[in-house]
């Protein structure tokens, strides 16, 4: 049994630990050892120690239950804060960083009982420069970024659950190339304390899953909302599926895989319609650009100014296109998206969700880059919720995911909305 | 002369320096001659180095203007980020903190010129348990909290402008109670990387000062605001005088200070009339409370878990009535709290500002506690920006304010209004 631990979901291991038909230094040492065989390939982890994971086993087990994910393996992203493993930001700049306390969803989740099994790969500042990570599927290709070693070992069974976080695609894209599951919540809902920030408008936490219940789980632990009480079978979601207006950007296999999930849902009973989005959201991609680089060229001053040498040029020339944007046409920017968010809430009264792709296709060959975050950009912007579940595949048989989006701030909503749409294409 | 650099406010120091008319050391001396000589009773800072300051200050002076506030010398609360300095965050928990980094508004503030004189006094992570600050006016009286040594420090005159930030009075109530002008911005107007966060739905920078134009020097160094034109002597603001819900709460000099600047604002022209608040309106105290506490509980769950025998009983029974508080009533609240942004939005459409009192009364004596937040939480929630400006004294000769309360995301109007109502208050 030990050999399969490792493959077991968040709620799953909890239960199992709970009832006492496993230890949490077993499901432990089955990760450690998933990552011990695949590491060398995958690369998920900027920083991992066996035995520091071993030693916080063994207190579990020493202890009584602490909470909700008492035993859990965690995969925490490197731009957020622990007190006892080092915090690099995906930076040379930070390489000696030590934070002296956890995140606030670090010691959240640790009063909850999980285990930080080490730190996950991301990129520079969770920007566009990557890490090591390759793809599980294919070690020739990206995993997509920012939050890419999170994605690769939920998506590689080396823990069940990792913390992402997202400003542009950084949740969807690797959820999506990788085949996790994808969470990302509404913009606010999650506290950031601890965790590097890229641009304040959009920064967001998320989670990289292979179960949507463990989601709701996570959120249990940080914001004590209790699990949504499921769907039931015959009353269907509302669902709305939206192409985009970026929709000739994602390829053939993309395209089949919303229209086959779209047809999927409509035969299980789902009412599904194509409800056109307002034409000013096509310019929205443009705009989240524009915040993004304002927002990231404040939050990032201090290594911009002082450390100019030891930034990739893409992350100096997002600092650049930051310093270039005008007050003024921030301002604009900020208030053409507070329009939109309305009118996006006045859509979304007639659906639960909406179906949409998560990126332009399959995760491209090569590491220079992690793909483009076009489909990603407009939903963040808005601030609404996102689940990618990864339900097909592409022409080189790597995976392809499919975009449901929810309500600003009706994460618990969206995610029995979620559960039902993946338990009917999975 | 240089016995008076001290007294002046940032834009008169930056345009000295800039002429050549004084040096950053001068500037600097002036300031550190008046902490040498007041600190023993005032209490401002919770960490000063006379060499240090002076050594930022030389080389300052053996280079070019480096941007707006060149030679400024700068108070920065401390639970703001300072790589060169202690950063503490007024908790025994991080009493050996040094961050390895400048939050981002100290980076801003650098770049363009600053000296951080020194880190000021904070209350414990800026809530309710007091520092060793002395009102500078009476030291048997509180500053306020939070930002207390900010607050203490300007109006002492030790340096011409201080960081602050305010989750529910902590820049509005100490800038009155000191005498001080006092600047909290639109939630969301500033990165806040780098800063100790209480309540993320309502922590916002916030500036002391005593000349309301360099709050707008420091808005164009972090921002790129471009100062807003002055309003024309004969264009007058539309006033909105709110006398609040809790006007009983306030005492009769309070009251007068209040009906004073309205009557004075009239005589010089403005149109000053009695809007009516919506009812619920008096519901968000509470509401305030409930959410910072729910906030609060997990920004700072790090502390709570892991140090709490080391945290005040104030903050103790803070994080308690947080833990306390069911997500279901949370999203309750921030709902009733977007509603109630909207109203105000439309009731201010017919305004320029609003009055409104800033504390109940004059600084209260005693030091075991910061003074009652009151008329600060309402406004806080509402998301709006505001301006405390010092124009009347109460019975025993300590400072009041008046809050002049802008619409959310026109900081800039506000403090052309602001200047306007200021002069001719002043």
């Amino acid at each position: 049994m030990t050999s399969e631990l490792n493959e077991l979901g968040a709620r799953e291991v909890a239960g199992l630990v709970a009832s006492g038909k496993a230890g949490v230094e077993e499901v432990v040492a089955a990760c450690i050892a998933r990552v011990e065989a695949r590491e060398p390939d995958v690369g998920a982890f900027e920083w991992f120690d066996a035995d520091h994971a071993l030693e916080q086993a063994r207190a579990l087990d020493n202890g009584p239950v602490k909470g909700v994910l008492h035993g859990v393996p965690l995969g925490v992203k490197d731009i957020i804060d622990t007190r006892d493993m080092p915090t690099r930001n995906g930076s040379p700049i930070h390489a000696d960083r030590r934070p002296s306390s956890d995140a606030s969803c670090v010691a959240l989740s640790r009063e909850a009982g999980a285990v930080v099994l080490g730190k996950t790969v991301t990129t520079e500042f969770a920007y566009f420069f990557p890490g090591k990570t390759r793809n599980p599927h294919n070690p020739d290709h990206t995993t997509g970024g920012s939050s890419m070693g999170s994605a690769a070992g939920v998506a590689d069974r080396m823990f069940p659950i990792g913390f992402g976080s997202q400003t542009a695609a950084s949740v969807t894209r690797p959820a999506a190339y990788c085949g996790a599951v994808g969470y990302k919540a509404t913009t606010g809902a999650f506290d950031l304390q601890g965790v590097c920030g890229l641009a304040a408008s959009y920064d967001t936490l998320g989670f990289l899953c292979r179960e949507i219940e463990d989601v709701s789980l996570m959120r249990e632990a940080l914001l004590g909302d209790r699990p949504p009480p499921p769907r039931d079978d015959d009353a269907p979601p509302r669902v709305g599926f939206v192409r985009t207006p970026w929709w000739n950007e994602a390829d053939a296999a993309t395209h089949r895989a919303l229209e086959s999930a779209a047809g999927k849902l409509a035969d299980a009973g789902a009412e599904v319609t194509e409800p056109e989005l307002p034409a000013e959201f096509g310019g929205l991609v443009a705009t989240h650009k524009l915040v993004m680089a304002f927002d990231a060229a404040r939050a990032r001053a201090y290594e911009y100014v002082n450390h100019p040498d030891e930034l990739s040029p893409q992350f100096t020339a997002l600092m650049e296109e930051g310093r270039a944007v005008s007050y003024v046409d921030y301002r604009a920017a900020q208030e053409r998206s507070a329009a939109c968010r309305r009118r996006l809430a006045d859509l979304m009264s007639g659906f639960d969700v909406l179906l949409a792709p998560s990126a332009p296709g399959e995760a491209p060959e090569g590491h220079a880059a992690t793909g483009d975050p076009l489909f990603s950009r407009m939903w963040t912007l808005l601030h609404v919720p996102s689940v990618t579940l990864p339900v097909a595949a592409g022409d080189s048989g790597l995976p392809i995911g499919v975009q449901v989006v929810g309500k600003a701030r009706g994460d618990g909503a969206l995610l029995a909305d979620a559960r039902w749409i993946y338990d009917r294409l999975r």
